[in-house]
């Protein structure tokens, strides 16, 4: 593989968030020429939204997706309001960042609970009470499933054939605002990968990742080459 | 729930080799009433075969597995053909313990390789050439999808549907000698599980396996109740 061209790349801060404050991974983005960004929210609280904005487009950057909105399963419905509630302050500061996506991570199992069906269920009803908002904002959903070595306590949509699932059944005449976003370290292994990212389409990839960059356009053109490598073959299908 | 009736209960040896020899999970089988044993290949060779078979006979117990066979995916044509004598072998100690099926845990990728659609079609290829002597023996293989996080290292058969559209394609007019083996432990998260369990029905759900302890009846019908428990409803659909 050859290396990444940076103009195509986004940072996760995720990846360097042991060393680097938001601050200095905006700074470091500018510095090699990466131009995108993914920002988490509590880093991003830590630096404050407008602070950040102003860093993120003094340097050109594009916040290409905010991490994290989900997490709706709740064991009552205070809970669940609650999470919702979070969310929707999520996507107010994926509005004032400019955001291409807000990427949400599901959520596992309420505490005490085995009811996996149950679970799902909620997040289907968390995104549906999001959605309406995240259209008026221009914000688009992305729901990330991930390895099923998370589905108790991180999110039980766990495979992208569900999360389009998902996505058919809030969105079914594809009025926009909920795709999904595909991160090769949680997908690698699924028999219909390459099905679903054909039928996934441009519509609904929203995001994409890979081997730690997350390689974020709108619209990419993803191909899984091998276990561990996304290449992204172009900005439009 | 309540405890389970030992009558319909089998023993996967796996869960009692680090206390027991093969010999004293048999005398232990016959002295809590369960009347199923599925022994390992390893713990197997240390007792005999016909030592085995004479104490498995002499006390009652059905053979509800053997574990197990499969490995199929290696580096080099060689190392495929030694596969599928190894598992030629398997087969024939299965039909000497008079085994209800041979479990097949497929294998992960060979050494070095990521091509896990590669070791996919390794693992049909090697299937295919046993089927015929399975067939002859009447031992029916069992696939066992095993939970993705094994993708890499021990099964890149991770899903329910996966197996079994591995079984419509080696076995498409239900000529019988192929099925799938349901662990809870691998199988619990699936978002399909309800509609593959069902998809597979009697013909194809050769053995079932739940919270350690293996129900194991041809033509079983499972529910799965909850992330952790599978219940057994009765012999027969």
């Amino acid at each position: 593989m050859s290396a990444p061209d940076p103009n195509r790349l986004a940072l996760n801060t995720a990846t360097t968030r042991k060393k680097w404050s938001l601050a200095e991974a905006i700074a470091g983005c500018a510095r090699h020429g990466i131009k995108g960004i993914a920002p988490w929210r509590d880093q991003l609280q830590v630096m404050g939204v407008e602070a950040a904005a102003r860093a993120i487009r003094g340097n050109g950057l594009t916040v290409t997706g905010l991490c994290r909105g989900g997490m709706f399963p709740a064991i009552d419905p205070a809970g669940r309001r609650a999470a919702i509630d979070e969310n929707r302050r999520a996507l107010e500061e994926a509005y004032r960042l400019q955001a291409q996506c807000l990427i949400l991570v599901a959520g596992g199992l309420p505490d005490g609970s085995k009811d996996i069906a149950g679970a799902r269920m909620q997040i289907q009803d968390g995104i549906a009470a999001l959605l309406p908002l995240a259209r008026q904002a221009r914000i688009p959903l992305a729901i990330e499933p991930l390895h099923p070595m998370y589905a108790a306590d991180r999110a039980c949509i766990n495979t992208l054939s569900q999360a389009l699932d998902l996505c058919d059944a809030l969105d079914p005449p594809g009025e926009g605002g909920l795709g999904v976003a595909v991160d090769v370290y949680h997908v690698w292994w699924d028999p219909e990968l390459e099905l679903q990212i054909a039928r996934a389409g441009k519509a609904r990839i929203v995001a994409g990742r890979g081997q730690g960059h997350r390689l974020s356009q709108p619209g990419s053109r993803l191909l899984v080459r091998s276990r561990l490598q996304i290449a992204l073959l172009g900005r439009c299908f």
